[in-house]
């Protein structure tokens, strides 16, 4: 019944993203129980496939049971407790979100900003970490999905290292695009969403928590405020323990362990080079067609790509024919560049040469029939140069 | 890939259920934006099908994106904040978990007891309304998934409503398996869980909200400590500002529609006597062998059936050997009563004749094998007397 009323879409928004059609198949596998021993195995796949994706040996790697956002909630809750203090970098919606999931935990945060479209300044962290004393946690947001830009993680990592604070990513759109090496950059907890680059639907939040995060959740006071997101009971169900906790999401967690096995049975390194090159041919067929990109060309996330609205284009009209003329969902801007970018996702399965020229082609001809004046095929032409350079 | 591993159960277990077919195949539809112009569509389509089964016209019906864990915690957080006074009516481990997460708000929670295997005494209700000033809020369990028992709600709707305190129901394990009459019990908020009754995949807590409910949302002095699961920012996606809050779990929404939609199509009422013949043969079957059952027996759900483990039989041998000979999941004992008791579902799509009889089969050999005595045949013979007293 379903399949003949969802028409079939191209996803090149800021996720959810195509699956992979293994994943979908995997869907439908009917249930076992969540403390069923093939159940239980396949987890421990899970939580194995996760390390390696995260780069990191740490024992507690799992996936929450909700969408990325509930595993910002997660990190926060768990980490923070009243009178605590964070400082967290800002220069997204996603950092917006930061500030307001850990206010509500009671914990001071010191806001640590730059302009939307930029990085965070690492030395403006560091000058926070200086000026407030005894700081418990730093946050920053990897892949900042509203505008695009992808936050170098190094420098900061070593600044709440040596200020004895632990370290706080999200990976929600980074995870699986580009590296996030969570044991060299330092992080303490890292979480991730299933819709981005891992390429299953959304309703899980992969998750890494270093041993020192762990020994930080040992010491709290009081209870986590969340119980539904109590790392403290999580981890005895996904531990050797298996004491339930609440029934886990089977066939989410099917597409999860599914899409991770694709995920690394086409390798860590081939995949990020697969993301680099579709996002800079993207972004090259853009520029020659005289559009003008949102995000500081230094920082720029080859997956997700934001890109002004010329002056006189209407945002909505040409992601309505995009979608109903073409099939393809592009996204629109958050916050304070609402209908004023486009977000042009090309995320694990999206992330397909014949994505770029299609929507490269259809956004020729949506433009130029509203009156932007643009070469025909130039667009293409730009990114086919880049698929040259890179494969000759 | 999956299907191979994943071995096919019969799951007779306290949730999750067996998966309609039907249910299975939506899950492996492509994906769609969760702001595609379909998807809203679909939603406000799966809103009014969950207002027809939890019997209400609740604007505020929606489906949270966790499992029934988070429904509880979603109607506490926002329900609750420090300093609010909360009834609590506990007689298993449902409640215990009410207690649990109502705490962590910082509300003062008072507990009415009653003995595992009862049901908590709507007098005693009225008792601590009476003798604790300003409550604002009362809790019950409807079928508390530990023990089997269906706590009546009415007589306690009446006595929250006298007492100017919202209304707050557990329906994880009754929705769609016995009539969950919303605004007839007075009701403010209900939540369930998709696993259960509705037999769709866990992932999702469909609740409703009274206006009632949503006025005291109004008057909220704080934020809802979780942003996750706050009703004043989760409304607005739902309902018609369409506002981006998190992206929503695509495909568990797929299985939720299609559940729903398969459900109202046998009817309500064709449901809940489906339910109760197959829980009444199975409990005539278990009573037959000799078995005792554990549930009150005036207050028995039908959908989910606790017993007692004879004496000298092994627990978790014979769920084993369930599990491993016959492909059959049954639950074990929670709390005071884990090891002690097995629970038998027949929830959804798994509350079958079929199933009935291949359990009590089943059941009766790995008992004989283990020197338990029972006179062969004689679990089927009463269970099918019950369904010759129902069909003739």
């Amino acid at each position: 019944m379903n399949e003949k009323r969802i028409p079939q879409r191209i996803l090149l928004g800021p996720g959810p993203s195509d699956c992979h059609p293994e994943v979908l198949k995997a869907m439908a596998t009917p249930l076992v129980g969540h403390l069923d021993p093939v159940f239980l195995e396949q987890m421990n796949e899970t939580m194995q496939r996760l390390r390696q994706v995260f780069q990191t040996r740490n024992p507690l790697t799992l996936a929450m049971s909700g969408t990325g956002s509930a595993g910002m909630e997660t990190v926060f809750v768990n980490a923070l407790e009243p009178g605590d203090r964070v400082v967290i970098g800002i220069c997204g919606a996603f950092g917006e979100r930061m500030v307001d999931v850990a206010s509500r935990t009671g914990a001071e945060v010191i806001q640590v900003r730059a302009p939307w479209g930029k990085i965070v300044d690492p030395g403006q962290i560091q000058e926070a970490l200086k000026s407030h004393p005894r700081v418990k946690a730093v946050a920053v947001v990897h892949a900042e999905t509203s505008t695009g830009v992808l936050q170098p993680l190094e420098e900061i990592g070593r600044f709440a290292q040596n200020y004895g604070a632990l370290f706080l990513v999200d990976a929600v759109t980074s995870l699986g695009g580009v590296p996030v090496p969570v044991e060299e950059a330092g992080i303490d907890a890292c979480y991730s969403g299933t819709q981005k680059c891992l390429s299953a639907p959304p309703g899980l939040s992969p998750a890494t928590f270093s041993p020192r995060f762990e020994e930080a959740l040992e010491r709290r006071k009081r209870k986590v405020q969340s119980w539904y997101l109590d790392l403290t009971m999580v981890r005895q169900y996904w531990g050797m323990e298996r004491f339930y906790h609440h029934t886990a999401p089977i066939t989410m967690m099917y597409a999860l362990h599914e899409a991770l096995g694709l995920l690394l049975e086409e390798g860590l390194d081939s995949v990020f080079r697969r993301h680099l090159v579709n996002g800079r041919a993207l972004q090259a067929g853009l520029e020659a067609m005289g559009l003008k990109l949102y995000a500081d060309e230094r920082h720029r996330l080859p997956q997700l790509t934001s890109v002004w609205i010329p002056d006189g284009v209407e945002d909505t009209l040409v992601r309505n024919r995009l979608l109903h003329e073409y099939g393809i969902e592009i996204g629109g801007g958050l916050g304070e560049v609402k209908g004023r970018v486009w977000r042009i996702g090309l995320l694990g399965h999206s992330s397909r040469r014949r994505n770029v020229l299609l929507l490269l082609g259809a956004l020729e001809q949506i433009l130029r029939s509203v009156g932007y004046s643009v070469e025909s095929g130039i667009g293409c032409q730009a990114a086919e140069g880049v698929y040259r350079d890179f494969f000759g």
